[in-house]
């Protein structure tokens, strides 16, 4: 089957999931090869020894690099704040877009630091997703639109993409699109997002339950949960994860958001996620199940809850250490240190 | 009380230890104002504002920087060593450390990607410490020659000092002074150290539980476990941390054996390590339970076990991160940013 060129439907969406591509295996068994020769004792490199391994599968080459990386942040707003579900207005998306582009957001200095390319793309922030209470939250052609947008971004090089958003009310959107992938009660997968407590608590569960509830019977697969219960920001995401597949560049996978996004393609194919690793876990508790459920372990606990791919953006510098040490470090022969008894 | 120039006598390093500087609680409050105007909800970079308040009060400035941050490895050999309690033969520290001089190690590649000053020392490889089942370990001019070594390369001006170590036979070394300040049973501070297995990690507990019961009347402080149970890197970076609180200096913490080697210190003095944070926790099970007696929480958990300091180095990547967001972030009054409702 050929794989489309662009996202104009779900169709396309679902034929691109069905074709991805798999790992190098060439590349993974050369890293495999070179690993136990490198001076230290077998495994005490943990994580990094892994990361190296992943990073050669999903990038096709060995040794991997790590010195392009890329951060896509996608915004989009969210009718479903009308409820009440959230602790900041709904103009804070486009304040925040601002902000990203002054430079002066977590992000901004965080992308500085890994020495990683920020690019921003809000999604018809004019615009809001219908409050999906009511109705969809979008239609398929904008839903298509948002998730090509993400797909084509992450269409070009880099050596990772790390995958984050901005819109406010969209940790309900996320809640509500875990819920209806992975069961659970709605309260299993809400909590605080920027900061809500006590009765907008509430209303965050009593919004999802009666979402999922109004949409089940169309939510016949991931891309229909996106699309009636997501937002732009979250399709976007979705389709980046399958570009950046087709691209032959890894995933660093953000926080809540992020990962309910992703996640709808390891629900609608598992395997889906395996160029991805989860860079962090937040404190949103939702996060964890959800992380659970998909089979990532996270790489960072640093107590966390922005968005923005601040927690990807972070694991970046993990992946340099990784790749890094791979490839530069002497072999026992070279360095003529004594191998393990 | 005048703070020693030098560390001459155990005398000193206790006297040093009564008369540690406190925080900056200037340069730590005005990190605690700045922080709530960032364009975030608040906490939302969880531990990453905790380390920005943390490097302000221990720098002594505000904002804290991270632009100069050293790594500094010690290497001891141990009599220990010939109980057969290592994967390696002695040699290997030896080869080890001119493998950091050639540039070879894991630990020289993530300075580099850290953009950290790398400084090795070798601790007289040539006399090991005596077999501690049998004598002290060190003399106490020893001792205290190696935790001056420690506490003058801790001097030099740094925004950060990562304590790493290489010595074959050190986890055993380690696992002795955990033994002798925290209790417990000998086997609950064993691990597999670089890889040992069955027979030698009996060797391993039988090892410790004969050293510390030999010594332990003379074991009267933390100064004389480093003494007649640790080693010359152990005792380096004691002094080391001793060092970097007389300049102003925060530091990182590696594994399980520099954890040790500074744990001692708490055990003299409550607070004592207030300045130093655990960079990781390693797979050596002792670690995580002397991190518990000691009141830090590690900051990655990557499942390394190699020392080195590469646990420590990793994480200047997070120091970086959260002085780069705490300095360089936009206020919500710069950004016009709305803030919570």
């Amino acid at each position: 089957m050929p794989v489309p060129p662009a996202i104009r439907s779900l169709q396309d969406a679902r034929d691109l999931t069905a074709a991805l591509p798999g790992p190098d295996t060439e590349a993974a068994r050369a890293a495999a090869e070179r690993e136990p020769r490198l001076t230290k004792p077998p495994g005490a490199l943990g994580w990094l020894e892994e990361l190296a391994q992943w990073m050669a599968a999903w990038q096709g080459r060995h040794p991997p690099r790590m010195e392009a990386p890329r951060v896509l942040v996608f915004a989009g707003n969210h009718g479903i704040t009308a409820r009440g579900v959230s602790a900041y207005p709904p103009e804070v998306t486009a304040q925040m877009v601002a902000n990203f582009e002054a430079g002066g957001a977590a992000i901004n200095q965080l992308c500085r630091v890994a020495g990683a390319e920020l690019r921003v793309q809000a999604l018809d922030l004019d615009r809001p997703t219908a409050d999906f209470t009511q109705a969809p939250a979008m239609s398929e052609a904008e839903c298509a639109a948002a998730m090509d947008a993400g797909f084509q971004a992450a269409q070009a090089d880099a050596d990772v993409v790390c995958l984050g958003e901005m819109g406010i009310g969209n940790t309900t959107a996320a809640a509500a699109v875990a819920h209806a992938c992975f069961g659970g009660s709605a309260a299993d997968w809400i909590g605080p997002g920027t900061g809500v407590t006590g009765d907008a608590i509430l209303r965050k569960v009593a919004v999802v339950e009666a979402g999922v509830a109004r949409h089940r019977a169309a939510m016949t697969d991931g891309f229909e949960v996106l699309r009636h219960v997501g937002g732009r920001e979250l399709a976007a995401i979705a389709g980046a994860v399958l570009g950046a597949r087709v691209a032959g560049t890894p995933v660093l996978l953000d926080g809540y958001v992020s990962t309910a996004a992703a996640a709808i393609l390891e629900a609608v194919r598992p395997g889906a996620l395996d160029h991805c690793r989860a860079a962090h876990v937040s404190t949103e508790p939702g996060h964890r199940r959800l992380l659970d459920r998909i089979g990532q372990a996270p790489l960072l606990d640093l107590h966390m809850r922005l968005g923005e791919a601040t927690g990807a953006a972070l694991a970046i510098g993990l992946l340099k250490a990784a790749a890094a040490c791979h490839a530069g470090m002497a072999t026992f022969e070279e360095a003529g240190v004594s191998d393990k008894d």
